[in-house]
């Protein structure tokens, strides 16, 4: 074999070495193009005054794009008021027709993850858990 | 009526406009007893070096108690392989059979939420979006 085409095959072997492992890894995990703003979160609920210090009693996930789902035992309602709070966590009102007692037992609810493609990291104390109930129809009830 | 007799009357309505509403409430929202540790996370990953500057590209949720669940896209794998990492997101190791190049551009993943009862906020930033699904085999790679 003459020279150059020792050469030519060395840059072949070596090229199939390097890139195929490479163009494979590349095929096996596409990164899916979003055609929505993510919104994706997770909520806990807790007993105590700040996060930090209240362990997590129940945690649920919210996804509400493309469609509704997760862990949230009413996820469809909960996006629905979460798309008319604007993704306001402090915006949602409080139901009227709830009546709690002015017991104070606090729980700490936190908000973690992406609302239509911005951050969120909120944390809310109640005083007790019939009032965490009562903000939203469905958000906070879980 | 003797004055007795319209007494008990009159407490016995103030207690049922006072407990009936809330009785009403509290059946209506009962919080479930979780007979297992909450497992939700959320998982973000943006381009960037720290998550407060990178614009979340992808958002998913993932759910590992009571059963695996979640936008994750191998949810039931990314569950498995935390809880063989015990939950320790630096213990996840890296694949051996994945090359990437060393091209710097970095992406970000935070992962928000509760692992088996006890939060977690961690964030990570890999030299590039190759490197970030080269660990686990499946945890990053959404």
């Amino acid at each position: 074999m003459p020279n150059t085409a020792r050469w030519a095959a060395t840059i072949t072997l070596t090229a199939t070495a390097v890139c195929g492992p490479l163009t494979g890894t590349a095929l096996a995990t596409p990164a899916p193009p979003t055609l929505y703003a993510p919104s994706s979160l997770v909520f806990t609920t807790g007993h105590g005054e700040i996060a930090a210090e209240a362990a997590p009693d129940r945690a649920v996930t919210l996804s509400c794009a493309p469609t509704a789902s997760g862990t949230h035992p009413a996820a469809t309602a909960a996006c629905g008021e979460l798309r008319a709070a604007g993704g306001d966590f402090d915006a949602l009102p409080a139901r009227a027709d709830v009546m709690c007692t002015r017991e104070y037992d606090p729980v700490v609810v936190t908000v973690d993850g992406v609302w239509q493609g911005r951050r969120v990291s909120y944390e809310r104390t109640f005083s007790n858990e019939c009032v965490k109930n009562s903000y939203g129809t469905s958000v906070f009830t879980f």
